[in-house]
């Protein structure tokens, strides 16, 4: 039986902050299918929704519940559904797209002009129930790990990012340690990558990265540049995953690319970068460069499931805390402060694993 | 008969201007060839060379003959030359790679880590005669007109960047209608894209760029996004020519672009530029640019023969002016004007056509 | 208002010919249009079913309106169509795709598992009224000739396969000049080919490859393969389009390619093909092939819009003959006999243009 | 010192079998440098000359040392030799490529229209020392297993096959287990493909396919398709690897491939085949194929240092067999047994590892 309210992670004013609420168990269309969640995980797009930041205030409607990484069984099915099945344990392709434009009607919806985000647009995760089109629905194994089903979101980010190109043989920098960077390296190291180079300024991420595969973790505050063109007869590496959204990290990595190299961007700075060298990073070196907007919807999901399948990518290490939903608060203060690179949120109480 | 020297514009000094000398021909060394200058036409990296500006200060080393674009007669071969011969037709591929490097041998070298160009880092064209390796030398048709032929050179620029992507039934913008812009519409024109808009604020230009082949020429100084967006849907074009090298137009061009676009960028900031909207220049659209040095040896020139016979691209236009070489002041005073898009200049005095 | 009834040519029968009968029109789905047609044309497959061959015997299951090719009128959408309004001018995308096979979730559903084809698997459009998804419908700028709108479909086939690789300034040999092979010569002038070489045994149809833009029309029982790599510096043709399905072309054909070519095969043998000299046509060379099913859904249809408007392809010239719907047997037969390149039909008993 | 004369295995009359025999030290052009062979592994072709079958008898002309895998440490260098240094130890690229058709100027020196493969057309390593153009020789490091480094050239041919698209989270078919195809499974596994099927008739190969990193060797006289189908959720493979040239096992592979799916052809059939169903394996399917010629010039040898390196890839189980250059005929008869699958020579005597 499906009750008619639930308990919520609520961005309830237009203020900071959070509060945990009773509201209305959502209403499905004949598209769309009801999920139970098991897991979700935390985004930095959380927290800059908990913290109201000039980006939030601006997209931002609340009261509304926010979140959106998860996972959960199918508990409700809309009359047209025909794709999912009741208990189908699955998990939720965020983007939902219009389906019309041109973007979409080529194949591109990634890049849909029209895209609604789930815990930006419309009511998020943070909840013990949500809805969603059943075409944004993945079916997961049903033995895969909740946490990590629901971490499947932001891992497609890094695939996106990290598959954009080919990998095997070529030498790699990943710019940035944060969980999708961390998880970039596990998919380089996975596609065959002949030496993977990382940095961050957080130590202790340096040391993640070694644990997800990274050869040569770089302090970026050291001579990353100079440390990689020595290492790499002078040439620079193949390819530049750029998942920081830090100037000084963008110039670094570009710097050390080599010429005809290749360069997917992830990273979102947070406002426009001064002094870029537009001419030598990019014209003289003849490179490419991919932007990279969300997952390619489903080819990303299918290679997602391929890498986390039989263990070739093991991203639980990036996991690093596990608590109930009750427990928001604390959740998101460790995720500002460094402490935990990714928490998952268990709705039911528990922190199964 | 060969004479021993010859007249030659040099840069003599570490000061502005340049002088008309008379200089040893050159000599060939095994696999070497020498050719007698029909006509040679200007680049503004020679107007960098004439006018002593940062970048000239700080890599070129006078005395030398300048000038790189260039046609002309074969009148020696060195001891091992094989795939040219005496009285052939030729232009000249500026840059003298290393054979090498990482580029050279995965035949990538248009960005060889070890060029050498003619005109900057050894003796160039602006001379009754050059020479160079035989390997550089373009055999064309006997029926080429002089000027045309030494334009190809810059015009091989502007096809490398052009048909960096598929540009049959796209809208393109291409931002700056100097002459490699001019050239670049000529040759989107010809590889069939549906609608062509060009940017510039000089109205000459414009009208140029019309005759070129251009749709719809804008002034720079208007809202050029609102009006490509209301002219494409609110789209966006599908492909960016970035030839001005001018932030602000680089900065319309990204926004002109449509989500999923593509961007060849060829013109070069005279410095790393301020307020660059990577997050939503590149990220969020999920666009690929491409930077575009030199000419892709030798794919770009048998892609310009074949742009330039039967005049399916007539740069006929662009050469606006013939003198002879001793008019060399003129021609430069005339460029840096921009009275004049491309001046040629002819070493026996004439300015045959 | 719309009529119970409507006139149709019904494959009525598992034996040759067809029957012009009174059957119901179309009832829609929530999410179908009902279109009015105004204009079909006949594709080969109809010759199959027409005259009952094994294809359509294995396939065709009477009694069952056929036809696939058309254009018309909205005159009814389902209530939850949201992207076609009454009275667009619409053409039809024959394939009927499932959007839940491996190919639809990764944006090639030119390639679905599942798909179903209109006036094959599903009632066509020799008639009156046709139904189909709102998704398939396209709509057309109101201007285009009824018949040219008809023929987007088949045309669009040939769109998919001339631009399956980049034709600017490469040579091109076209295998087969039945109307397909015909549209692709006039999209590969229009997309900048240096030179376009069109083989075929009909005298007619060679002459016809001459006016869409074939600059070396050459009959296929005189030695093909001799004439091209003479003309082409005995390299052989950058793209091999092969339409025909012959194996003596097809032969002919990757012959003719030069090392590294790239051919896109569209044409289909009756049967398996004998003498398929896979070692050099393909290993040696190096070539690369791409099998062409369908058009691309939508990208084809966008290109196909940017390449029939302006006039940039001009297929009025392949649409030989105009008739009633009527007249369809006469129509057959003209095909059959090759009297008639692409015959259009019209329900409304005119032939305009 | 060098001396004037060594032993060579020399194809001596126009008949099967071989003769060892005491021939003159090649002697070396400015540009080539000599090399004193280390150890020579023993490839298809030589067996073809060995054996004399047509193949050999139109293209061989004795008396010739054959043999081209070879390594070696560089005892003298031409005078104008500049990237290569005495005791380098090389391994040699097969393929002397003339520098001046439209492959070559294009990148693409892999398919030279007017190629001369050592130990083919011009005398071969089973010798104390070969001859070959100092831009053909590529540096190893000293600490690789000679034999393995000899083996390059053939494991090259299986890098440019298999790293011809991206291999990771790709299922693929490798349809053929002699050692290339054998390399070719090792290489899929390091890229990291998700599942491996390899077919052959030979069960020993099976079981080498199984050490190689095959997840599901398939005896070919089997039903493969239906094994694959099966394992695939019926939609194929998305990678074949064609590697035995064997008509049923190319029917088979395109039956297995799925549609949309890539095919790279490496696998030379000696003879045009029958029934080679185009229609459905590439038409219908939508595939895209790739005919694998040599090896990249020199990207390939790029990657298989990077595979080679740090025991990526272990080619070692695949060299069965290691004797003197005097027991080439127990190897050449172990090989055509299919007793052994790579045999290493030492011209030295030792048969070292």
């Amino acid at each position: 039986m499906i009750p008619t309210t639930m308990r919520a992670v609520v961005k309830a004013e237009m203020a900071p902050g959070a509060r945990m609420e009773t509201v209305a168990v959502p209403r499905i269309g004949p598209r769309d299918v009801l999920v139970r969640v098991r897991a979700t995980t935390i985004c930095g797009t959380d927290l800059h929704i908990y913290r109201w930041d000039p980006w939030a205030q601006s997209r931002i409607k609340p009261p509304m519940v926010f979140g959106h990484e998860f996972s959960g069984d199918v508990v409700a099915c809309g009359d047209e559904v025909t794709n999912i099945r009741l208990d189908d344990f699955v998990s939720g392709e965020t983007h939902i797209v219009c389906g019309h434009c041109y973007s979409c009607r080529t194949g591109q919806t990634h890049i849909c002009r029209n895209v609604k985000i789930i815990g930006v647009d419309r009511p998020g995760c943070f909840a013990e129930y949500i809805a969603l089109p059943a075409s944004n629905a993945w079916v997961n194994d049903p033995s895969l790990d909740p946490a990590i089903a629901a971490a499947q979101e932001p891992f497609g980010n890094a695939v996106h990012t990290a598959l954009s190109t080919d990998l095997v043989t070529k030498t790699v920098l990943v710019t940035g340690c944060g969980p999708i960077g961390l998880f970039a390296i596990g998919i380089a190291r996975a596609a065959g990558a002949a030496r993977i180079f990382a940095t961050d300024i957080n130590l202790n991420r340096l040391e993640m990265a070694r644990t997800m595969g990274a050869d040569d973790p770089l302090d970026s505050r050291s001579d990353v540049v100079a440390t990689i063109l020595s290492a790499t007869d002078g040439e620079g590496v193949d390819v530049l995953l750029e998942m920081s959204g830090v100037p000084v990290a963008i110039d670094q990595g570009f710097r050390a690319l080599r010429p005809g190299g290749f360069a997917a961007l992830l990273g979102l700075p947070g406002k426009p970068i001064n002094g870029f060298d537009l001419a030598n990073h990019i014209v003289f070196k003849g490179v490419t460069i991919y932007g990279v907007s969300g997952r390619k919807m489903y080819e990303t999901w299918y290679q997602t499931r391929a890498l986390l399948g039989d263990g070739r990518v093991d991203i639980s290490p990036i996991i690093t805390h596990r608590l109930p939903l009750e427990a928001y608060e604390q959740a998101f203060e460790m995720m500002i402060s460094g402490e935990a690179a990714k928490v998952a949120l268990f709705p039911d109480g528990g922190s199964q694993s």
